[in-house]
């Protein structure tokens, strides 16, 4: 029989409800929590990241859902969704960690540089799944990219590349050590999009919605591209401009 | 010496707040309120459309804004504002209406059918922008785009390139009569993105965020595009994609 949870003062409930309105909580234990059939489906296919559903009582679930269930009250749902209308089924996981070995076979990357909204960070996650790149990783300044924001906008796509917080200027020496070339964003000294040719191999460095890539990691970057304005817009959305990037970069 | 507002049981106070929290108000006057400095100095850029600057207290407006201005309190300030720290400067505007005729001479354009999150909306106005298209056609069930966190996120482009709402297939008939080639996106019969020429005159058709471009609609493009999905994410967010697109139509 499943257990089940009735009282949001339940110690469990108060966890959780911290994984989804405290980074600090999030931080701490590694671990955050999904909400929604979508995301709880891509969640069980990464093995080793699900510790628990957590499923509203009058849900059904699919069969092959073979994680360990709790049932739980609208109660305690609705205390800890993040949504209006929660679809009632949450995945209690862990943050995904990656072994320091296999980093260095990491070939196409997405750097981000202190992107602050999470919806963003979520899109950039899911624009670099879709690329086909072999990880992203978070510099200073960045949104958490286990917010729930940041998850719902990733759609599942933190379950199938490697996010990892770390200093850039460190992976930039890296990669530059392992000859893959560093592409940055910038205005100036920049060539245009419409000269960047396709590469195999490639790092993007991408920054911040207002101020972009800080100026003294722009300055390690091997070639700095700048997208061209067409009409009358300051610039690109920055979750856009990776996706226009990315995909310039992978063309056949 | 300027008009002063101190009650937020003021009439104006009451439409203005309705301008941003219903859509009915907004589409029976034609009016909306937008906020910041950077939106209202982009709405008084553009001829006719701003009808007063609301400016709280103790803001010191540049010199150089000349519409008429109504002084706020805070309390007003904070009735009518959509953020949380608000930068207590607002342009009560007119919508931009576009003359029937001069719609004839778009030869670039971007068909939006059914996309329903105001973010979305608002970051495919700001890119149809950057991409120098002219103009943007919002059918059936898309977001207002008058919403605030439509004009948020399109960061002033309203002011920069017609947007208007309209009936897709009606658009498309008037297009191919000029000429236009209809491109649409979608999965089946489709050709790849790397097979996509630049192109000058285009009109670019993406659909909602879950179901894509409604089948009979997308059925009278002239071509199906497909953005290869390298990776195991299922498909890309609708903006971002939309930014893929134009801006391989517009590579030179």
């Amino acid at each position: 029989m499943n257990k089940r949870i009735e009282s949001t003062q339940n110690s469990l409930v108060k966890h959780w409800k911290k994984l989804v309105t405290i980074r600090k909580e999030r931080d701490q234990t590694k671990e955050f929590l999904v909400e929604g059939f979508h995301l709880v489906e891509e969640a069980l296919i990464r093995q080793d990241t699900v510790i628990q559903l957590l499923v509203r009582e009058d849900i059904e679930i699919p069969a092959h859902w073979t994680a360990p269930v709790i049932e739980i009250t609208a109660a305690v749902a609705k205390e800890i969704s993040e949504t209006e209308q929660t679809q009632g089924v949450f995945a209690y996981c862990k943050q995904p960690q990656y072994e320091e070995t296999a980093q260095d076979n990491w070939k196409k990357l997405l750097l981000i540089d202190a992107v602050q909204d999470p919806g963003n960070i979520g899109t950039m996650i899911r624009t670099a799944d879709a690329a086909g790149l072999d990880g992203v990783i978070l510099g200073k300044g960045c949104a958490d990219p286990y917010n729930p924001k940041t998850v719902r906008s990733a759609q599942g796509s933190h379950f199938h590349i490697p996010v990892i917080r770390a200093e850039l200027s460190s992976w930039i020496d890296r990669l530059k050590n392992n000859k893959i070339t560093i592409i940055g964003t910038g205005l100036q000294n920049a060539v245009s999009l419409n000269e960047l040719k396709p590469q195999s191999d490639f790092a993007v460095l991408v920054g911040n919605e207002g101020s972009g890539v800080d100026a003294e990691l722009l300055s390690t970057a091997d070639q700095v591209v700048k997208i061209p304005l067409y009409g009358q817009a300051e610039s690109l959305n920055v979750a856009v401009a990776t996706g226009i990037l990315l995909y310039s970069l992978r063309a056949e």
